[in-house]
This record gives C-alpha cells, structure tokens and sequence, in this order.
C-alpha cells in the first residue's frame, strides 16, 4: 500500500468564498502515482468545508445566500460562541451544513468522477492563511 | 490490496424519491471478494444523494417535508442557478443536507453496519438515468 | 494491509449531548499500531453523529439552539415518523445535519489534525446504551 500527504494553502481576502480547487487535487494524485485507492480531501480548519457541486456562478450566489438564511453571521451577539472573542460562530454552523471531507474514489489514476463533480474549499471565515489535507492511500 | 468498482444506474419516475440500495451494495462486496477494508458510495451526480438512515415510510415523508422547508423547490425564480436554464437550484440544496457519499466499514466480509442502518439513493432531480458509484479497497 | 475495529459505547443520561471522544479514538489509533492510513469514526445508531467541530461551551450551546431551530423536538405529532410510537424524529434530521461519520488521515502513527479539530459523538436520542465505530486500514 502507498500513501501520499500534502498540504494546500490558502489565504482568501474575504470573509466568504468558494474556490475550485479540482486541479490542486489531481495534481496531488498524478504526484502520488497511484492507480487504485481513496483520495480523501478535508478542511483542517473547523470553519471550512471542502465539498462537491457544480461551479456554476448562479449556485454559488444561491449557497452564500441559503447558508445566510440558514446561519446568519449578524447579529454577532446571537451567538454564544461570540462570547469568547470571535466572531465566527455562524462559520461553525456554515461548515457543518456544507461538510469538513469528501472521499473520492481512485480509478486508473484518474479521480472517479460523475459528468459535472468538481471539488470547492469553501471558506467561512477567510482574510487569514489556512490549509485543506490531501491524503491519498492505494496502490 | 485489492480493489473493486461497480456503478449503479437509477431512473426514478418522480422528481424526488428515496431508494434503499442497501441490498445493491452488499452484492456489490460479495462480488469484490473483499474482507476487510473500506467501502465508499457516492452519488456521480450533484443533484443527488447517498445517506444512511431508516427505511420507515413515515420518515421518509418527514423528510420530504424537512427538505422542502430548508431549500424549497418554487419558486423556480428564486434561485440564480435557474436563470441558466435549470429549474433544480434546490436539488443541489437539498443534496447539501443530505450527503454525497457515505463510507462503511468492511469487516468480515460484511457491511460493519448497527441495527437499523440502511443505505439510501436520495434522487432530488429524477425522471432521467443517473448513477452511483461503489468502490471498495481492502484484502 | 493491516485493519483495526473497536466498538465505543456510551450511554447518555440526557436526551441530548455532545461528547469529545478526540482521546479514545487517538487510543484506537495507538492500538492499532497502523501509521498510515485512514481512520473511519461513525455512529451506529441513526439517531446519533460523529463530526468534527471545536470544543468549545458557547459553540455547543449555539449547536443545541440553531439544531432545534432548523428541526424541532416538538411538537412530537409534527413528524410522521413519531405515529410508528417513536418521538425521535426530530433526532434522525438534527443527525443528518451533522453527519453520520467522519475519515480522517493516519500519518507518522496519529490523527492528521488541523489546530482545532476534536472528534465529537453527538447524540440527538440518549438515556441508552449506543455505540460508535471505529475501522483503520492502512499499514
């Protein structure tokens, strides 16, 4: 069995936003040099996601909208989290609806993926450096 | 290590149901050959789910309810994605809650379940052929 | 290809509780002597989640709330699920927001974490006894 570790790095300029990050990862596996296996991909950061949906600017207007309605930032003060300092309690909520991992199946080499899967780091609470975990075990 | 990796192919009639697939997945194992390992199963498509719960038909209606309550399908016009043309902005929504992918335990030859674990194909854009994907790794 | 399994149990006095199992699955990983790999915690009972989060008073307080927000205990009679005699529905939804496992990288013989990550077992339907898996493959 083969194992395969790499960090990547990311500073985003906003509190919020969706990255594509599919060509990092395949990077990661052409690297690896494996064929047959599991890729896990997952955000080391408990106000991040790392998730699969379709890039589409639309959807993406439609996520920070519905992630709003569904755990609002404001007011800061709704949230006992709040209480310590931060002010990032929603982005807890956020990344828990939106997901901490995927696992995608290693086939020939190739991320095993349907027509229009692609991989986003979602970023909750952004404007610092933080990292998502590649971790790739096969053969 | 051994690998094995089969897709599942779904038509469901409605615009959403859930399906147990749990008995298509087993069958899947057994014909891996594996014993030991991991087995992961995800939807290939972004408008649909694969997740673990009950098969109890009250639940399932709670869901649908749930479901549409968090991420409602009309109006159509309130979403940006279907300005593209769509009109399945909350089948993207709704996957988001419940889950691309889940992953099991092989033990023994067997799904490592507890007693009322079940797995099912949530389809929230139907009426056309999508799939599932099953690969599993493992001795 | 070397594979560990360890069964966790817990029996909450309350109705609802979130437990840090951070230690004990570490101890898994120790036991296991695996030191590369990948390390699957999830729950067995469909009422109930593994999910990776801070540990944190004011966040947990935040989870209970924004959880009964989203899906309500009761009233009991809202959920179809609850005519079965259960009252647990609500229990199977707030479980599906928070997920039902986690994976997590083994590299050098530990759990690959960011600053902040802590495994927590949350159950949404306790006063019994429950149990959580822990399966790592790897070598």
């Amino acid at each position: 069995m083969k194992s395969y570790r790499k960090e990547l790095w990311f500073e985003v300029p906003q509190r919020r936003a969706l990255l594509n990050i599919t060509a990092q990862v395949e990077s990661c596996l052409r690297e690896s040099g494996i064929r047959e296996g599991l890729c896990l991909v997952n955000a080391m950061h408990i106000t991040a996601s790392v998730f699969i949906n379709d890039d589409e600017r639309g959807l993406h207007a439609d996520y920070e909208r519905w992630l709003e309605k569904l755990a609002p930032e404001k007011p800061h003060s709704a949230y006992d989290h709040n209480r310590t300092g931060e002010d990032n309690a929603d982005a807890h909520l956020k990344r828990t609806v939106m997901g901490r991992e995927i696992v995608v199946a290693v086939t020939a080499g190739a991320l095993d993926f349907g027509p229009w899967e692609q991989i986003f780091y979602g970023e909750f609470d952004g404007r610092r450096r933080k990292r998502v975990l590649v971790k790739i075990i096969g053969e």
